[in-house]
């Protein structure tokens, strides 16, 4: 079976927005057994967009396109569909209701523009926005149209995400049911990091060799400091060549394996400190925050998470986390020595089991020959003492955030788990 | 001219990453003058790669594919498009020596895998890795190619994004620049807030029609509580239209505007904290830090944001923010009172001009009939006093903080961009 995805949107194609749809839409259908085959984004014009659905039509079975169902005067896709499949629009009464609806009840007058939401493409079904105005639609096509090969369905949604997402599993997933068989798809990503991509390939695939003449694909995926390892199968065999792939990663990548799937370290760690009924707060400089909205991202994150300090300036360093005045200036805010004070003063002052401190130089600015931008001193205080590293992470302000940040979980991560034997680290 | 982009991973497909390269590759392109007319994504098997550039070879004038150079079993793209082309791969003593470097360098041993990176197509332009081993590839297809309509420009380029980026500035905005004809191409957004995407519409295209027929492009796109309005034109009225759009649009929406192009809202605070030389501080609870972090994300933030405290813990409150339990005990920690304690007790205890604060119930849990998710108090305390505002954003978890930190940082743009008039607000 092949799917394709269609999004349109001039600001796609002027790079104004990331393409977040592509993704969320590509994982949920993968999780129904549906991999998309390929994915098309062009301009919201009228020719664009007619164009690329012919182009899909011609060879997908299942056909989603993304935007252009809103109100305003970019948004065609609905006229130039109907236009190329040869079906008038119709005003729908329900999909009318539904938009007085949403109006009144906000108190709000219904602008006029909404009316054109209202028309349907004739022998369409109608799926009612939960969460605004613009329904989806979704138009069998019969093997008798000489646009199609064989039956197939096109599924249009609307384009804001929320939108999209809330419409998708309330009817799109239940109609992929309905209309096509369900083949076996099996998909686990172990995340890993301390190793290079060549050095994990390297470390693993003479052992997966034998599984992956049995059919197991393989994928690798390096990201800021961390490589992703993807193990995928697909068929009756699925389920068992995975999980003998996944022994077998777990066996060789031991302990620099994070987290699975979607699984963010963040989670992992949240996780570990609910399971050991300990408590975390950070102190954090060069980082400005960035742990501590991670670690709040979690659901459930209060648990655990007593709080945190973003100390920029040295004043608030000394004054919330009681670093002494001639510790900075006898080794500088970006010190060993501050780290240290830093994470022992949170975690004195919070009262927490441990505390994570990071003091460095995100850059572009503020370097010197000794202290280059990048460079950062991370601490760890635990009920034992406190224990800090020296990292140099060379890249620009927000990736050295998100490395920085992620290495300090890590390191919590590896401290909660106990000792374990990983490749290298 | 026509130019498309084919972006190679099955991990995008299983929606297992996101792709961020088609809005940068988009956005510099465009702004080189350059529109992609059609994006296009497959999974990194040779004959869907193949497939993809043998259909964009029908049509696109400059193709740029991205991924599938590296040095592992799935990095299949400069095969494949040899294969297509008819040249073949031979080894690039240039290309080599780099790679050699590269790890001679880092003191690491070379892994045998690099070796296939440094195959070239014959008769490739080589571009070398700043930041990594695998080269980036172009080869000019000349007109007498069975598969070519015209004369074109095949680019491939790495897909860690670092490489990417580093390798399109160094070397293909030059190629470009020698190889194709310049077209003016002017582009302007408008970021506002305050208002919903129909309603901007309206309030704005009666004015812009006369501009609309001279071949002004008006856009909408609405993010979580935002909605961008793009100005875009081409040719030589390209500047004037768009200039006179934007004063429309400035005339219109006035105070809804918080900035324009890329601006996020935390840059114009912190630019607006520069020149009027006051500093911020802020305390959070249900942002977890997000404030913080979008502050510290913009270079320099340190000359103005002196920190912050992220008081999850009500005990944290107390110590760091001097709350006093009595209020928390009668109006409990999500409430106005709490909120302006919080606000007042960062501004003193940082001693900065401006505190901003937020506390409520970023959900899923921990809401009340009265109080339900969503809920947040926003306190902002200046030399006059602390003012707090009560608003519900009952959107997920992450989204709540996006728009809570979003509307916390509009209350201290309008604050520090004194009285101007607004739309709505």
């Amino acid at each position: 079976m092949k799917v394709e995805m269609i999004n349109t949107g001039s600001e796609l194609m002027l790079g104004r927005v990331l393409n977040t749809h592509q993704q969320w839409l590509c994982r949920r259908l993968a999780d129904l057994g549906h991999v998309v085959t390929r994915q098309v984004a062009v301009a919201d014009t009228g020719r664009e967009i007619q164009n690329a659905v012919r182009d899909a039509l011609k060879r997908a079975d299942l056909i989603i396109t993304t935007g252009g169902l809103g109100p305003t005067s970019d948004d065609l896709t609905r006229e130039v569909i109907a236009e190329l499949l040869g079906k008038k629009l119709v005003p729908n009464l329900a999909v009318r209701a539904h938009i007085e609806h949403f109006f009144a009840r906000r108190g709000w007058p219904r602008p006029e523009k909404t009316e054109v939401e209202t028309l349907v493409p004739e022998g369409a079904e109608v799926f009612l926005n939960a969460v605004g105005t613009a329904p989806g639609l979704a138009m069998k096509i019969a093997a008798g149209n000489p646009a199609a090969l064989t039956p197939q369905w096109l599924i249009m949604l609307p384009g804001p995400p929320r939108e999209l997402r809330a419409m998708f599993d309330q009817f799109v997933g239940p109609l992929l049911k309905r209309e096509f068989a369900e083949t076996i798809f099996v998909c686990r990503t172990l995340r890993t990091t301390g190793l290079g991509e060549s050095r994990v390939q390297e470390l693993v695939e003479t052992d997966l060799q034998s599984l992956v003449a049995q059919g197991l694909e393989v994928g690798y995926c390096a990201r800021p400091g961390a490589v992703d390892v993807r193990l995928t199968a697909r068929g009756a065999p699925a389920g068992p060549l995975v999980a003998q792939g996944e022994a077998a990663l777990q066996r060789i990548l031991g302990a620099n394996i994070y987290g699975q799937d979607d699984e963010e370290i963040e989670q992992v760690v949240v996780n570990l400190l609910k399971q050991r009924r300990k408590t975390l707060a950070v102190a954090e400089s060069c980082t400005g925050g960035l742990i501590a909205n991670r670690i709040t991202d979690v659901p459930g994150a209060s648990e655990v998470f007593l709080g945190g300090v973003v100390s920029y300036a040295n004043s608030a360093k000394e004054r919330f986390l009681g670093v002494r005045p001639e510790t900075l200036l006898e080794h500088g805010a970006v010190s060993a020595a501050v780290a240290c004070e830093m994470a022992a003063g949170a975690r004195e002052k919070f009262g927490s089991d441990y505390a994570l401190a990071v003091t460095g130089i995100a850059g572009p600015t503020g370097g010197t020959a000794e202290k280059p931008p990048g460079t950062v001193f991370i601490a760890l205080a635990t009920g034992t003492g406190v224990a800090v590293k020296k990292l140099l992470n060379p890249w620009d302000r927000v990736v050295f955030k998100q490395v920085t940040s992620t290495q300090a979980m890590e390191w919590l991560r590896r401290t909660l788990s106990g000792p374990a034997s990983s490749a290298e680290s």
